[in-house]
C-alpha cells in the first residue's frame, strides 16, 4: 500500500507523468512486492515562483546558473 | 493540534468540502478531545492526470474499470 | 482514491487510531462515495518537542496554558 | 539537505514569498550550518474554501471572527 | 530540484530502499533530465497500527485477506 | 493559519528546535501578519539511510563528499 508523492517545478507533460507514474509503480512492485491496485502515485507541479533553493526562488536561480555558465 | 491532509481527485463541491471538514474536527474533538480551534483541515484537490494507481492516471484507470465492467 | 494523513502529537492508543481510521473512511464513502479499499488514512504522531505552536514547542505551549489557567 | 513545505492560504505576493525563501534558507544555515544550494522551500498556497479550521472554512472562519469583533 | 516522498508500511532493508531511492533518482534524471544531485527521495516506513485501508489498520486487514484467501 | 514542516537529517537537539520553530513562527508574523496562536511548525528527523540524494542514501552520500574533498 505505497503512497508516492512526486513534486517537481512545473512544465511536465502528461506523456512524462505516465512514465513517471508507471515506472514508481513498477519499480516498487519489483522491489518489495507491491500490488499495483494498492500503489498511489501523486505528482504535484510547483510553479518557479514557489519553489525556493538556495534562498532564492526557481526563477531567479536558474538566471544565475545561466549567466554563471556564460 | 492536529494538521489533516486530505488528498483527492478533483470535482468536490464546497458543500462537500464543508462536511469532510466538520466531520474530520468533530472525529477528532470526540475521539482525542482535540480543540476545535487548533484542527486544521487542508484538502488537496489533485487532477485525475496527476494521479497515479496500478501503473496508470486516474483517466485511464477509470476508462478501464468501465470497460471491464461491461 | 483519497489519501489522507492525519498527524498529531502523540500519546494515542491503537484503539484510538482504529476510531480515526474507520471514521475517516466512513465520512469519504457517505460525502463521496469514495471506494474503502482505496481510501488510505496514515497516522503520525510527533514528539511534542517536534511540534511547535505559538513559537514554541508543544511541552512548553502546555506548561504555560496550564500556569494561566491557574 | 532541509525540504521545507509551508502551506498557508492564498493571497501572498511573490516579494513575501521570496521573503519566506529567503528566511527559512538563512535560519537553517545558521543555526544547523545547512547548505543553501541543498535547502528546498516549497510554498502551496491553499484557496480559503479548502482550509478548514474550528470545523468551518477558513471564509466562514474569518467572517464570524469578524462579527464577533464587532 | 525534485522531491520524492514514499510512504510505506514498515519492514524494508536498507538494500530495499537503496534500490528505490536509485530507481527514482534514474526515473527522474531519464524522463526529465533532473539533475540527481537535486533530487531529493524521503522514504517514510509506517508502522501497521498507524495505516488505515478499507476502514482499518493494516494488521487487521492484512490478516482478514489471509483468512479471505484461505 | 500556517503549517509549516521541515524535514531534515537527524541530529538536531532541542534548541536548535526551539530556534527553529521560533525563527519560522517569527518570519511569518512579520512577513505576512499570521497569528502565532494559529502558526503549526512540525519537525520531521529523517535517518540518514532514510534519506536519498543524488541517488544514494545521505550516509553514502556524505562518505563520498568526504573522500572527494581529501
Amino acid at each position: 500500500m505505497p503512497y508516492v508523492n512526486i513534486k517537481l517545478t512545473s512544465g511536465v507533460t502528461q506523456e512524462q507523468k505516465d512514465t513517471l507514474i508507471a515506472g514508481v509503480t513498477d519499480l516498487l512492485a519489483k522491489t518489495l512486492n507491491k500490488d499495483p491496485e494498492k500503489t498511489f502515485v501523486v505528482i504535484d507541479e510547483v510553479q518557479p515562483g514557489d519553489w525556493g533553493v538556495a534562498g532564492v526562488n526557481t526563477t531567479v536561480y536558474r538566471r544565475r546558473k545561466k549567466a554563471a555558465a556564460k
